[in-house]
């Protein structure tokens, strides 16, 4: 420890009052500010403006929960198996949002703002600057051997519904910003680079959205996993209501077949 | 599996659309609907109405950080650890969401509803009877020698300044059920029983408002879970920017003593 | 932190040597004391004898992996979702070892030694006195409405392979006690008193012969996970080798079927 | 699902038997097979001989217990939260095994395998050949700016004691490989290329010695996960007997200061 002690701008109390983020929790907050705002704030170390918080918020709501994937299903057999811990099956269900099925947000993200930091000069002011200055980072993507993330989706192969709208919506809100515009150039020129047409994914624009509404980039996973949390409850209450784990347990333990290790 | 696969409300898409609760994700939610509206939504099946969101989010605010628990301290050190896995820091700290640090707000809930769902005849209509209640319902649990969930803090000796804020908003709101009218009794008469006043606890009266609301008991850790999440962010989020888990890690280390075992 | 530091008589370092439970790492351990031992002596606080480590090891074995459980099915697909973090898998896995699954083995530990905590005057000497106690013991249970752990087995329907073998082993190496006795007696009479023959269950047997290791109880359960961390590991291999958890989330996924909520 | 089913090669089971990696559990592998000898075949797929077994039970004793790192303090602080949730205390010790604190081992077997995979010719026969390889794999990864795993110890500035023992004892059991002479090479002549002398790390030669056991890489993190487990049941026993948790929390939390975020 510092001689001073350990330094923090959230939470401490003391008998008569409960602070947080320097205000009154109870006076200041409760009632008058809202989940996501308190999530964005929390991270941010401001209050969003009420655009910033109508994308912010839009963007949880993407990400909060696509039926049964991978994280999802962790969630309901870890249930099953210790319905005595919620909080294990909530943890074993944000456990599965790495890089693999969850990281698309931050992965994209932080390609974008990659790009946007080695840029030299100012940045374009018109789609075709945006469309150069994509074809120059596609370009050297593929020359890397690196992979373009946030370009695909395994089930929309046109156009991932959620794209247009999120930036439709930073667009009425004002807060579409580099990121954004980055992004679509990517969605415009890739074909060139790659030889065939991808959509921009929906994980992947909330990552640009959120970069633009100027939150961490290392902290971008952190809120597609707090939307997940929301989605996982809600599987976790519909398998309290209506459960289905046990069957999806029996059908692949009765699938199971023995083989030699070397078959 | 059943014949006709695993049923479910929450999310299923297609090449096309994504849908949610029989939403259209895109259409009908991005942008219209809040984030705690959606978490809402995801576990009780129905959008709550304006008043019920504004103590709903309020609940959320209250419980989402109080500084330096054991459990944000446990996410911070798993992220020091581990820096490339957010979710692992993050499903680190919602470990520590069981009974006791984090399990306030189901076990005054889950107090409460059993109360009531025992209750013989017509419930109280006026503070009279609601103490009366209480005091049969604290007798019992005090001959069953059963702790009573929900009374006293270990720093707010006197007022936990959320209890009277979420009360008003709930009396504000229209949202106050029976829940909160026998919680505010259990405040009035415990001393009667116990020989000693406490305060009721916030993490109490953030249960006790929820399963006013309507929301099924045992999901009421999760909401609690859903709030930490948030505040385990802006714990990470100031690790990032202002690191102490090494400090605290340190500090720990070095005032280890050797013992032997049977000493 | 009291005053002299946080005592401990684990590990504890300085530039020059490394000691654990009191001897030196390098020299006294690493070569010289098994792996199984080590987990004995950390918990127990003392070196098993040959024979305890014997037992305690055939626990450990009959317990690391028992194939497509709900728990190694979480595991492989969280490891699906986030393969850079094995860490993250393996913790997913383990989190399903809670009451159902995995909590046989500590549930019949408790019951046994709670029975003979509370078992008045000297212990039974033979066999038709340990089938009187445990009359006794399944009557108190079956009047108080508690379920008796450890008997019945949803797959071994006549006898877990598992009991007999490690009853023999316990026998053979001196270290069969009284949980163990009274566990055989309850296999035999419980005919009596719940009206059908049921098994002792392999896991249940394990927490009996563990409780006679004089082990603490309430670590039992951490013995169960400790042999599943060795089977998730088998597991996450082999997914590796050979994948499947891609192909039990996409039979799921596509066995989904949207019903209203209501429905 | 491929039309035949789910193949694995571990743990299967009928009404009558149980069986493990081929075996019958019961008959052929309970009270046979030590602990750490199943953890080895899970992992490797074959039973591993005597000398094998030595180094590889020698390599998780090492790593099991080094007093109080973040995860041991995670772990307790998660129990000291969520005392009903073994299970999680222990998942929250094992998500601190990423990159820093626990993932030296896999660290340093992925940089010795790739190192050797990318070498041109036949390996070295004696100390001169390793040196020469080793200069040329340094030089190379410090002209990439590359960090080299497994150098240098926070507390052990000259040796680390576990280094000179390991390596006796896969000398002695003869399985010493490419892995550990090349990683002894590094020791020799890492200060021709950076310049000051640093000690060879016990997690990293505990990497190159299950390399050279020829276990998988990917895999190496999980041995040291599996080793930590044994460790984390030895802190959360502990803390069970000798509480310490509750002091390391309230040591932080008294310790707290509010500062302003931008200060």
């Amino acid at each position: 420890m510092s001689a001073d002690g350990y330094p923090t701008s959230l939470g401490t109390s003391d008998p008569a009052s409960i602070r947080l983020l320097g205000q009154d929790l109870a006076r200041d907050l409760m009632g008058r500010v809202g989940f996501g705002e308190l999530a964005f704030w929390l991270v941010a170390g401001h209050r969003p403006s009420p655009g910033q918080l109508r994308v912010f918020e839009a963007v949880l709501v993407a990400l909060a929960d696509h039926g049964f994937t991978p994280t999802a299903i962790a969630s309901r057999l870890t249930y099953l198996s210790a319905p005595d811990s919620l909080q294990g099956a909530l943890a074993a269900g944000l456990l599965g949002g790495g890089s693999r099925f969850l990281g698309v947000t931050e992965d994209t993200g932080l390609f974008l703002s990659s790009a946007l930091a080695s840029h030299q000069g100012p940045l374009p002011t018109d789609e075709r600057g945006w469309d150069a200055m994509a074809l120059e980072v596609l370009t050297g993507a593929r020359a890397a051997g690196r992979l373009v993330p946030g370009l695909g989706h395994p089930v929309h192969k046109d156009v991932d519904p959620r794209t247009p709208v999120l930036i439709r919506l930073a667009e009425e809100e004002g807060t579409k910003g580099p990121h954004l515009a980055l992004y679509e150039a990517v969605g415009r020129v890739h074909p060139r680079v790659i030889g065939r047409q991808l959509p921009l994914n929906g994980a992947g624009v909330c990552g640009a959205a959120l970069a633009d509404l100027g939150l961490p980039i290392p902290m971008l996973r952190g809120f597609a996993l707090l939307a997940r949390t929301a989605g996982l409850l809600g599987q976790l209450a519909e398998e309290l209501r209506r459960p289905v784990a046990m069957d999806m347990y029996l059908h692949i333990d009765r699938a199971a077949r023995y083989v030699p290790w070397d078959e």
